[in-house]
């Protein structure tokens, strides 16, 4: 067996054992890096009270705090499904450089989650999105980023 | 000044603060419930060493803590700029009913920031984004959500 079907195994075996533990939903992440497994999450959305708690983010947070760092550039992630929109942008701005997925969106979507219909509410424009978003401009957000430009000793991200 | 004018003006000033005292980019964002400010979360990515703690990321965290709940279902948002994919994500998954913003994604993107690169890549067919994604199909993944399906005491989410 190669390591890529003992990492993508091990992911599921984690997302099963959490639904039977009663932690949350049924997914669950590795993060490895150079053939070694350096974090792992599973969804702890409804034991924890947090809406953001799901695998991906989970793990990608150990990550960071094993690694001391917020980018993990040259780690690679192993996820029981494909991961929803909130967390393929974590993936993103964690700037990590492959992603392993054991089942699709539609398996979840079957399953009762909302990752499809919230992929779908990115693709409309933003009037007709489900949740109404409104812009109440304001001179000092520009002011924000004039002042985050012109930082010498700013750290980017 | 109405209320929203309020929110959304604290919100752009946390984010001017958040960038003067080198905590991270310069975004906040407000939780608001029946017009009381519960929670705010401001840009701590480079000094927590952690992607994903996005403004709304942190303000929905800290809302979820103080209510003992993982559905804001009833609270508005006030960002101080539109929300990247991850957050978005996160605004859906909280169940929030409304988002404001003081600025939008080609402001943050002027300034350096990707929210609209990672927006473009959700737009594209898998085989085409920057981060490979591969799927090693495992039969264990599908059991993990039969077995949530047929799970009794489970808490939807």
């Amino acid at each position: 067996m190669t390591n890529q079907q003992l990492f993508i195994r091990k992911a599921t075996k984690l997302s099963l054992e959490n639904v039977q533990a009663g932690k949350g939903g049924p997914f669950a992440a590795l993060i490895v890096k150079d053939n070694n497994i350096i974090a792992a999450g599973t969804n702890l959305v409804t034991s924890t009270n947090d809406p953001t708690a799901h695998a991906e983010i989970g793990a990608i947070r150990e990550a960071c705090r094993t690694l001391g760092t917020f980018n993990l550039d040259g780690c690679e992630i192993y996820a029981s499904c494909e991961p929803c929109p909130m967390c393929l942008g974590a993936i993103y701005w964690a700037r990590l450089s492959r992603i392993y997925i054991a089942s699709i969106m539609k398996d979840a979507a079957e399953a009762g989650f909302d990752d499809a219909l919230i992929y779908s509410e990115f693709t409309k424009q933003i009037g007709e999105r489900k949740i109404p978003m409104t812009l109440l401009p304001q001179n000092e957000a520009l002011l924000a980023f004039k002042e985050w430009k012109e930082k010498k000793d700013k750290i980017k991200y």
